[in-house]
């Protein structure tokens, strides 16, 4: 095992990766920008390194002061966490070129799986089910109502430099394509100056649901069941839980499947995630692979009793996975909520000192999290302050005891989003496992409160 | 299920129970004494109510006051905690005379596991070991060696009123009997006024082992495998854990197939504790039974998955088990250290205001805690003050969890025994599980500098 590593990152992941190689004796270096000196990973480090001003670019994302570091210290590997430089392939490069193990996948599949296009490209080859559609811009209405009577009805109509639904539209037949088009073309023509339009099957009621996987230097890659991530606030994760309550076994096991079968196709090695979107009939679609670890990890470690940081190291150091399939875990219902320092009326980041922190406890409560009762919590970076863990034995236990840690979750001083996680939770579409992607804009009131103003 | 709940303690306990009680949707009635009004479990609860002075016998022993504040709220069942009046007869009849619930066994069961002299015969009889010797005194030295002679040497020579070690001696054979048993019987008679003599087998190197059962009021009861106690100050347990790293499966299915056997044979209903000594050659002994709820009960929770809590107030509403005995689950291991506030060098407690305190998290960490950032604690009561819980896939997970979480563990303002744990957790006796009952007088150096004062 490594005897040094460098933890490239900062706040909860930062504390959480040093925590992990701590338990295995790795002596742990921390990197901080100025906003961060009094940051808990940079207490928690056995060193840590002023590595330049507080804003990303002068610090978290500076690759060549970070290599500095490394080289200086003689650590052996480097933990990006996830975010800032974690799925930066030129920074995986880097780290090869001065001998320091990255750990992580290799440069080239961080590259690959970063592109939409080739992404997708690669899943198709490998036989992973994708949305069903065109990658090659259309030509006009008639190609597309061509294409659409292949793939099937209903479609999306989608520009191609499309955002915030301009350009795009559902379509149930020919006729509506043959009306649609035009109109949304020249959309996407008089906002972003490109007219390329494509076309893809509409999945209608999606869940967002991700199978963690593990893939070692030996041929083994395993997958550790999935997250259902569904809740989330423009695209954004709120809620995650593990199992999913609305995928089948069958459906577990194919989902599972078709995620090893797309890592193995591209050699990947370390932790990694593939996103599905499901619709109603259980049909899944590839919608993008994470080459790193991800936020929403813990709720896989709670129902595996895996530790996916140890995993990553292992892995990193050249170690075979030491379990099989088979003997992967699958126990009891795990749910993590997001806490952010932002105001719950209008989702402005709410930056500030906290005064006062009086966190619940008790079976079932997990805390990752880098902040204390006197932290100050900046404007420079992510507004992800704490990520809450509840373990229950059923998906019943872990909701009641969310619902009191979240009642019992005391934060002075600045705002969070509390009051929006406790809305969810408490909802009895939450309640009965009815998590589309849309559950934040269909059932809540903060959102519906904030979108009128 | 009950929709009102009392809870009769203080400090981690009760906070424990509340939050158990607020995820069933139970309506939760604190009391508190002067010292605790501002106290985390006043604030938990729905309601908190003041019944005395910040003595014990002023508030929380005051049964009149606390059967008081149960009628006039209409609660309908009592949860006794740990300690105060938790194994006290008169107080379970009292509540149900009152017609209120008493969470725990029966009076009559209470009073009769009370007894040492009493719960040694119903074991007896029920065919549990129990450490073979007699319970009336013996008449001489000569009856000793027959009664010896029998059982099988090294024996204890006992004066019945003995303590700290007066009229204590192991003997190897019947000459040592002669020498010894007029010196002691003559030192039980100075110090104690009472030269009343027992014999019986010496364990030598044991430990404690203790099994948790479960009782229903159906006929219906478990044990949720064994908790390995063995390293105590004082008769006061410090480290427990979850499987026990001594015993085999063998063992461990007859004890538990014992204890079950006796919580049976006196019609046990809810949750206890029959606590054991194993030798060196796996044979174990009963040594009392606890009929209320340990404090070391979280490591069964995190290695079974039950709330037994949740499983208390289940029985106490009078609902059968909904598992059976070969449902019982046993995954990964648990550690829970005990933190007291306490002078790690002389062990005297240390009352005084908290004014800083961080807290490990992350994977495998829980916290059972009534304390703050800025909490006082008073001398008023069990210095015991928070329990560190860890859980890992393995031993030795949770003893790296368990170093790591220690290191991070800060309270300032007031002293704890944090060092001493320390210093257990990193002895390398405790990693090989090495742990009998003399643990920390054989190996710690805190204790031995404390012994030389």
């Amino acid at each position: 095992m490594f005897k040094k590593v460098l933890i490239a990152n900062r706040g909860e992941i930062a504390v959480r990766v040093i925590r992990t190689c701590k338990a295995l004796g790795i002596t742990t270096i921390g990197v901080y920008s100025e906003a961060d000196a009094d940051a808990p990973h940079v207490k928690l480090a056995d060193e840590a390194y002023l590595i330049g001003g507080s804003r990303v670019a002068e610090s978290y994302l500076n690759i060549n002061k970070i290599l500095e570091v490394a080289r200086g210290t003689g650590a052996e590997a480097i933990h990006p966490g996830y975010g800032l430089l974690s799925e930066n392939a030129e920074f995986a490069r880097r780290c090869e070129e001065a001998g320091l193990i990255f750990i992580g996948p290799s440069p080239k599949v961080i590259s690959k799986m970063g592109s939409k296009i080739e992404s997708r490209k690669v899943m198709e080859e490998a036989g992973v089910p994708v949305v069903p559609g065109i990658t090659y811009p259309l030509s006009d209405a008639e190609e597309a109502v061509e294409v659409a009577d292949r793939i099937g009805y209903p479609v999306m109509l989608k520009a191609s430099a499309g955002g915030g639904g301009i350009g795009m539209q559902v379509v149930q037949n020919g006729d509506e394509i043959r009306k649609a088009f035009a109109g949304n073309q020249k959309r996407a023509t008089d906002f972003f100056g490109d007219g390329s339009m494509y076309i893809e099957k509409f999945v209608a009621n999606p869940r967002h649901v991700e199978i963690q996987i593990l893939a070692d230097g030996f041929g083994n890659t395993v997958y550790l069941w999935e997250r259902e991530c569904s809740i989330q606030r423009r695209h954004q994760k709120v809620v995650e839980e593990a199992p999913s309550s609305f995928i089948t076994e069958e459906t577990r096991a194919k989902m599972g499947e078709a995620a090893v079968k797309a890592a193995k196709s591209i050699g990947y090695k370390n932790a990694g995630t593939i996103e599905f979107l499901v619709d109603e009939e259980q049909n899944f679609y590839f919608l993008e692979m994470n080459t790193r670890l991800q936020v929403e990890h813990p709720v896989t470690e709670e129902i595996t009793g895996l530790d996916l940081v140890e995993q990553q190291l292992q892995i990193a150091a050249g170690k075979p996975l030491n379990f099989s399939q088979g003997e992967v875990k699958r126990e009891g219902h795990a749910i993590e909520v997001r806490i952010y320092a932002e105001d719950p009326k209008t989702f402005f980041p709410s930056p500030g000192k906290i005064t006062k922190l009086e966190l619940p406890n008790g079976p079932g409560v997990r805390h990752e999290l880098a902040i204390h009762g006197q932290s100050v919590v900046t404007p420079f970076y992510d507004p992800m302050i704490a990520k809450l863990v509840i373990k229950g034995s059923t998906r019943k236990e872990a909701i009641n005891r969310l619902q009191t840690a979240l009642a019992d979750y005391h934060i002075e001083g600045i705002k969070t989003n509390i009051p929006m996680l406790q809305e969810v939770v408490a909802h009895p579409a939450f309640h009965s496992g009815d998590t589309t992607t849309d559950f934040v804009s269909k059932y809540l009131k903060t959102n519906k409160t904030n979108k009128v103003k």
